[in-house]
């Protein structure tokens, strides 16, 4: 159980080795944590993960800055809490925001900074029972501590209703860029500041896509173009409550930016991820321009405060860091597509029979045994190889079932490879017992035109994410089996001749066990 | 089964008493049964519904236009077969569209109409392997039967993909509008004539809201506002597949119109209901300036061709006929409402215990016994009073389980009154056992600001549709039970001092009891 008073100064400490307690994932090593804040690189390569956190119970409130810091995204090492409420303010929460490097000590805040330690800025909503307002921070150690501005706050509009500013440098302009968003108004304020501290109101982007009951979280950010050295601006905007599948989900718009104004291609809405469990993806400052990185919170407003992994004394994990690109796809055009962040850094050997690194699994079932795999973690990766033209039956598809020999529990997904249904992939998670609720939907799908080449997928324990074509769309789900899952089932079914689905499966390192 | 031979001059007939044969809505008597075609209400009074019709078996394909005929929307006569496809092409098909009355004899069609009958005017697509245009063919008796226009095609761009005209006469133009989809290029052609015969393009609305991986289905319509004289344009479109919820689903945008281009109010992405079967909804033509009535179709392409009902020699149903009002939603704005039409029409008696007219149910359970409920279907409606101010516990929330004694099998539905998943209506489907499906999901839900005022519903054997305040909000549902459900029960749990729960349950009755 989380302790009754905030640690300081010192890391908080958890237990990582729970049943359902992710081993490639970052989770809160005790406690409640949803959305990721403060994302950076710092110049010397270590990513920084600062969180939503509340230290001291299992549901959603007391917010503060947790700290983790990684070089590969996987392995984390948790930090002190780095951002506290402000003493003194009754009911005050440090709500979500994001970090700079303030290079060129624009702020004013670096004149003694010890040389070869970035100069950080944290930019982020203070919440009161009055108003939300946004607040600096800087750090004279890189990221680690933290000291409030003395003149805060840097943006008030006297607003119940007004949070989570996401902060770039824009170049050809030579100033900051913060996105914040009007939450209950629907709209997106793009205000810039050379200095951080004074910061003038640019335009509104408003009215666009989903509009839920509030718009959060929005991040205005270049990303790069598949296979080119373009880049294209995306305005990402998290919605929550009333997504389509209940609850939170994040969309967006790409689009061109100048400066000052963000103008979408067209009024499409795009949606990031077909699964109910990826909110309020954040995307990291200081990376190359041509490598664009989020993490996003893998949990649902709706039943977040309701999942069993407090049993093991926290509850909710990132989903796996993104690398993100824009792509043209087939018909529909513009998808920010999402892979997994080289998550080849954390794989162990391939748990196929017989240790064999790929299998050839055409109308048959191929039984993996997972058991000796004692990370619980497991990443697959399949290649559909349909001839041109072949004739593929309605029933062709791809179905992988997960079980559990102790309680026989299943967690599936599949692709349809023929008829109306084909190019769709589906998850259910509704065959696992370990959580009920109303608002906990089992199955969720999503249909691309033609036929997917690959879906790959990552199962943490209490995390399942699938990738089709290799992250042009995925999805990402919490699943609350009851006992471990043991062993995994690929079955293919009504392949037309000369087709085939190549499968690989490996084991995942635990990144926790030294924990 | 269906008939080998498709039938002319007879209306087909079929047996409406299995299990999960609606009594209450619209479904073929016999095959299946796709898209609501050719919507309009004649002089005096008559709704004709026509609809994509294989009368030759249970799943798409073989595309006619079946007909049936009602006075109050609820009790519908099935008439002969209306529109074959033209005999000499193969493998061609009549596909979706509409069809006017044309008062003022534009096309000149009607010189030697017989006084007192309507000249009806469709409008469709002829669909071949080559291509698909959109024909007409005109009827001397009112809709009943048709002939074929001779110089056919009347639009022909030369696409496959290229469908769906909703037509409708534009007074302040006097001139006919057509909305079209090009439905793989995510834009609606707005196309005008003076004769329904010549018709030249204005102008396309395009990528706008979801886009799914098709159009379809589109309406350009006038749609009342709540409590106003006031009429306000509504693009309604239909996507599938490629819906969130996966599958089929339709969204609309509020916006004007001048007779040639139509621009929606902002770029908000507006989904027409939450739940997964209710698509390719069409506006009825002909109807009083102040009623905007539609049908949809009650299912989704992602398993209409596999649920159980072809065991009783049909496949799917028509949705509740909505009426329509555009409405001011707290927060959000304009929201198409829809409403069962006067469904008051087609009530029974009081289902309650001892015939009571309604019962307050007050952190209790009511149960209600269906079993002499011949027809199966039931409405119901609830009522919330919340005391303004009230401390609404978290846990505070209404549930109806349907329950089959036989199999102990539920349809649940529910309504949460506190906490942060306040304002959510859910709906279950997950724990009937009539029929399983990967694409099947079983939990949809919707969050309002604030909470409901009232939940009602229709429960109709295999189709089950919930009413979020009289309408603003709905889901529509097939529900697949093994057995049937023969007891309601109504909880409420956790309402604080002064809240109060009123219900009132019908049965329907069977519209199809006589034929």
């Amino acid at each position: 159980m989380p302790p009754t008073a905030v640690p300081t100064g010192v890391a908080p400490t958890g237990d990582y080795s729970g049943p359902l307690r992710p081993q490639v994932h970052f989770s809160p090593p005790v406690g409640f944590m949803n959305d990721p804040n403060g994302l950076f690189q710092a110049s010397n390569g270590t990513y920084h993960l600062y969180y939503q956190y509340n230290p001291t119970a299992l549901v959603a409130g007391n917010q503060h800055w947790g700290h983790a810091t990684s070089d590969d995204l996987y392995t984390w090492t948790n930090q002190p809490i780095a951002l506290f409420p402000p003493s003194g303010v009754e009911g005050a929460g440090v709500f979500s925001g994001s970090a700079v490097i303030d290079t060129n000590n624009t702020s004013g805040f670096f004149g003694n900074l010890t040389e070869g330690v970035d100069p950080i800025v944290a930019i982020y909503t203070l919440n009161t029972p009055e108003k939300q307002t946004q607040d600096i921070a800087y750090s004279l150690d890189g990221g680690y501590t933290f000291t409030e501005y003395e003149n805060n706050p840097v943006l008030d509009i006297n607003s119940t209703q007004f949070r989570d500013p996401k902060t770039i440098w824009h170049e050809e302009t030579g100033k900051w860029v913060m996105a914040v968003t009007y939450s209950q108004e629907f709209a997106i304020g793009i205000y810039t500041s050379p200095n951080l501290i004074e910061w003038e109101f640019a335009s509104n982007f408003s009215h666009a896509g989903l509009l839920g009951l509030q718009y959060e979280c929005s991040n205005l950010v270049p990303v790069p173009v598949k296979d080119s050295d373009e880049l294209i601006w995306v305005m990402y905007i998290s919605i929550n409550p009333g997504a389509p599948l209940g609850g939170s989900v994040g969309q967006y718009f790409p689009g061109t930016f100048n400066g000052t104004h963000f103008e979408a291609f067209d009024a499409a809405a795009r949606i990031d991820g077909f699964g109910k469990d990826n909110y309020a993806s954040q995307f990291f400052y200081g990376t190359p321009a041509n490598e664009s990185i989020s993490i996003g919170w893998a949990s649902n407003w709706q039943y977040t405060n309701l999942v069993p992994t407090a049993e093991e004394g926290w509850r909710s994990s990132m989903a796996t860091p993104r690398r993100h690109y824009v792509t043209n796809a087939t018909r529909i055009g513009y998808v920010l597509a999402s892979e997994p962040y080289q998550i080849e850094s954390v794989r162990n050997s391939s748990l196929l029979p017989d240790g064999a690194e790929s299998a050839s699994i055409v109308n048959t079932t191929v039984e993996i045994d997972l058991k000796n795999n004692t990370s619980g973690a497991v990443y697959f990766a399949l290649n559909f190889t349909i001839p041109d033209g072949a004739n593929v039956p309605e029933t062709a598809a791809v179905t992988l079932t997960m079980r559990s020999s102790a309680s026989n529990e299943t967690l599936l997904a599949g692709h349809y490879l023929g008829g109306s249904n084909a190019g769709t992939t589906w998850v259910d998670r509704g065959k696992l017992t370990g959580f009920e609720h109303p608002l906990f939907s089992d199955k969720v799908s999503h249909t691309i035109v033609g036929n997917a080449e690959s879906l790959s997928g990552i199962f943490d324990r209490s995390l399942f994410e699938v990738f089709v074509n290799g992250g042009e769309f995925s999805a990402t789900s919490t699943v609350f089996p009851s006992e471990m899952l043991d062993t995994l089932e690929v079955t293919t079914t009504d392949l037309p001749e000369g087709a085939d689905v190549s499968a690989a499966v490996w084991g995942l390192r635990s990144t926790w066990a030294q924990q």
